[in-house]
C-alpha cells in the first residue's frame, strides 16, 4: 500500500504551526528586556525568570529559518530580531566568550567552560542575519565560526583544564555542532563566498565525526582517543548516546548529499540504523537516552528515560532515509524505524491542552518534568524536526515550501 | 507492645559486618597503587579504574572508625591506612585545592570548584591519624579545616567565578558538611584543646545552617538568600533535597545534645519530620530526591528517584529521635517514619546475592543502576548509616560498642 505522503506532511504542519509555534509566540517573549523567556510550565507560566543563551540562539534561528522557508510573517521575523539582538547586547563578553545563562535583564549568570554557547549565538545571528538582510550581522556569525575552528581544537581557550591523569578523548558533540553551523552559517550559495569556503573544515570535520563510528561493532562512540581507538576502560569510553548519534547521522547525510558523496551516505544511513536499534527499548518502546557499550549501567541517573530530542531527531533522520535512499531494503527499514518512533512520539510527548510537547518521561513512558521549556528544552527540537519533515515531505509531494 | 531493640541492633549488626563490609573488603583495595577502586559493578568487578576522592576519603574514614570503635582489627586499621597514604600522596595540590578525581596511580583527572574534596579529605585525615595514633596526620586535618572556615565564606578561593546578574544563595551542604566535619576532626575530647577550640565555630555555622529552615513553611530549603530570605523566583531557591535535610537533622542534634541546646534539638526533630512527610511518596513509598517548594516539577531529571542515600540518613535520624525524644507524642511520630523508612529500604536497596546496596531506584522501587560503588556512592553512607543506628541501638541495650 502506498503511504499517503500528503496526510503525513498535513500531520507535520499541523502539530508545527497549530499547535507548537503558538506556544512559544504566546508565552516566551520578553516585551520588557527583548529575548525569550525558556522557562515555561505546562501552560506557559514562567517559572525561571533566566535566559538561557542556547535556547536563546536556537530560538531566534528557528523564526528566522520559518520566516525565510515558510513565510515572511512580520511577527516571526520580529521574533527572531528581538532574540539575535538580546545575544547581541548581553550574552558575549568582551573576550568573545559567551555567557551559558542570563538574567532576564541580559546581566550574566553564568559561563561554561565549553563551546556550545558560541556555536548557537552564531547559528542565530546567521539566519537572523540572512532574514533581515543584516550583512553585519552575518559577518559576525562568520567571524564567531572562524573562532570556533580555533577554539574547537584546544578548550584551553574556553578555560578548560587539563589534567596528567585524564586521557584527552575526542567528543562527538564537537566535530557535529561544528559540521552543522557550517551548514548555517555557510547558507546555501554556491559560489566562491558561499559556503564553498568552509569546504576543507567540512573535511575535516567528517573525518573526525568518522572517528566516533565504529562499523565493526556498529556502534557510534560518544568519547574516542583522537585517532579514533576505544577507550573501553571507562564509562565515558563507553558511552552510548543513540539520539546524538541519530542527529549526527542526518547532519553527516546533509553533507554528503551536498558533497556527492555516497560512501558517506551509505555510512550516515547505517549509522543511524544501528544506533536506534542499539537505543530503542524492546520493552516500553521510545528510544533510551544512554548506554554502556559493553553492558555496564551508565553512571549517568538519566540514562533510561525517554526524552523528547532524540525522538525529533530520529523521526526526521529516519524520514530523510525513507525518502531519499536508492535501495529498496535501507528504505524500508527506515520507514519501519520511522514507524515506530512516529507512533511512540506522539502517543506521548504531544500535550494535546496547552500545546507544545513534554520533554521528559520515565523508561515506561510517563511524564516525569511537566514543564514545556528549561535549560536545555526550549524552543528548538520539535520545530525544527517537524518543520525538517513537512519541508522534506513537501518535496516529495510538490507541494510549496 | 515494647519493641524487640536487640532483635532490631542484630539486624543492623548482620547487614553491617556480613553483608557490607566484606563488598569493600574484598573487591575495593587497590594493593598496587593503594587506594580503592570505588566504581565496582554489582559483583565488585571494576569497571572504570578512575578514584573519586570524596570516596577515596570517605571510606578510609569509615575503616578508621570501625577500628577505633568497633574492634581494632588490625586488617581495617591498614584499609583506613591505605586510603589516607594515597590522599596524602596524590590527592592535594601545592596550594591545597584537593583534586574531585584521580588515575588509579594517582595522577590528576578533574577538580570542581567547591570545598567538598577537601572536607572529606580532612574528614579522614582525622580519623585514621586518630587510630594510628598519628599526631601529624590529625594536626594536618585541623590545619585543612582551618583553611575551609576561610574557604567557605568566599569560593572565589576554589576558584568559583561569581556573575553580575546572577544572586548569591547559600548553599544548605556548607554550613552542613562544616558541622559534621567539625564533629569529626574536634573529636571527642572535651578539653581545651579538643572540640571546645571549634565553639565559636559551631555556633556560626549552626546558626547558618538554621537560616535554611522555613519553620513557617515546614521546610527546609537547600539554597536562600545570605539572610536566610528566600528566593522562590528560580527553581534553584525552591529546591528542596529532603534527604539532605533530613541528614543536617541529625549533623544540629548531635551538637544540639552535646551542647544542651533543648531548643535546637526540638527544631531538628521538627525539620527531620517535615523534610520525611514532604519527600515521602504517598504512591510508591520512599523517599523522593528533590522537589520544588511551590509544586513545579524540579529542573533535575533524576527527582523521582528513589537513592540509597536518603534512606540511609532517615533511618538513623528517625531511631535517635525515637530512642532518644522527651516527648511520647515526637517519639512515636519517629518510630513511624523509622519503620516506614526501615520497610521500605531493606525490601529494595540490599542485594542479597553480592552484598552492599544497590544505589538507584526508579520511583516505583525497580533497580536502574546495577552497581554497587559510583563516581558519588562508596563505602560511605550505608556503613556509616548502619554503624551508627547498631552503636545507637547498643547504648540503649546495654551492648557494648
Amino acid at each position: 500500500m502506498p503511504r499517503d505522503l500528503a496526510a503525513l506532511r498535513r500531520r507535520f504542519e499541523t502539530e508545527l504551526f497549530d499547535r507548537v509555534l503558538p506556544f512559544w509566540e504566546r508565552h516566551s517573549p520578553d516585551r520588557v528586556h527583548g529575548g525569550y523567556y525558556n522557562c515555561l510550565d505546562r501552560d506557559g507560566t514562567v517559572y525561571s525568570p533566566s535566559k538561557h543563551v542556547w535556547l536563546q540562539g536556537r530560538q531566534a534561528w528557528m523564526f528566522a529559518k520559518l520566516y525565510r522557508t515558510v513565510e515572511a510573517r512580520p511577527a516571526w521575523l520580529a521574533m527572531a530580531r528581538s532574540g539575535a539582538d538580546f545575544l547581541r547586547h548581553h550574552a558575549m563578553r568582551d573576550d568573545g566568550r559567551v555567557y551559558f545563562q542570563l538574567a532576564a535583564d541580559g546581566r550574566p549568570q553564568g559561563l561554561q567552560r565549553k563551546i556550545f554557547s558560541e556555536c548557537f549565538y552564531a547559528m542565530a545571528l546567521a539566519e537572523v542575519g540572512r532574514a533581515s538582510d543584516d550583512a553585519a550581522m552575518v559577518r559576525e556569525a562568520e567571524a564567531v565560526l572562524e573562532r570556533l575552528f580555533v577554539w574547537a581544537e584546544d578548550w584551553s581557550h574556553v578555560g578548560r583544564p587539563s589534567y596528567d591523569g585524564a586521557e584527552p578523548l575526542a567528543m562527538l558533540a564537537v566535530p557535529m555542532i561544528l559540521l552543522n553551523l557550517v551548514e548555517e552559517v555557510g547558507g546555501t550559495d554556491d559560489g566562491p563566498m558561499g559556503w564553498r569556503r568552509y569546504e576543507a573544515h567540512v573535511d575535516g570535520l567528517l573525518d573526525r565525526v568518522m572517528r566516533h563510528v565504529h562499523t565493526d561493532r556498529r556502534l557510534v562512540f560518544e568519547h574516542v582517543r583522537p585517532d579514533g581507538s576505544l577507550a573501553l576502560d571507562t564509562p565515558e569510553g563507553r558511552l552510548l548516546n543513540p539520539g546524538h548519534a541519530i542527529e549526527a547521522g542526518w547532519f553527516i547525510r546533509h553533507w554528503a548529499e551536498r558533497l556527492g558523496r555516497a560512501d558517506l551516505v551509505h555510512t550516515a544511513d547505517a549509522l543511524v540504523g544501528w544506533s536506534h536499534d542499539a537505543g530503542w527499548d524492546a520493552e516500553h518502546g521510545g528510544l533510551l537516552y544512554f548506554l554502556d557499550s559493553e553492558g555496564f549501567s551508565p553512571v549517568q541517573l538519566e540514562w533510561p528515560m525517554k526524552l523528547w530530542w532524540p525522538h525529533c531527531e530520529a523521526l526526521y533522520a529516519h524520514l530523510r532515509m525513507a525518502l531519499k535512499s536508492d535501495a529498496a531494503a535501507t528504505r524500508d527499514a527506515a520507514w519501519a524505524r520511522f514507524d515506530a518512533t512516529f507512533d511512540y512520539t506522539f502517543a506521548h510527548f504531544p500535550d494535546p491542552d496547552h500545546g507544545e510537547w513534554y520533554g521528559y518521561l520515565d523508561r515506561e513512558g510517563r511524564v516525569t518534568h511537566r514543564f514545556k521549556g528549561g535549560p536545555y528544552k526550549g524552543c528548538f527540537h520539535v520545530p525544527r524536526a517537524l518543520w525538517l519533515c513537512w519541508r522534506l515531505l513537501g518535496e516529495h509531494t510538490g507541494s510549496a515550501a
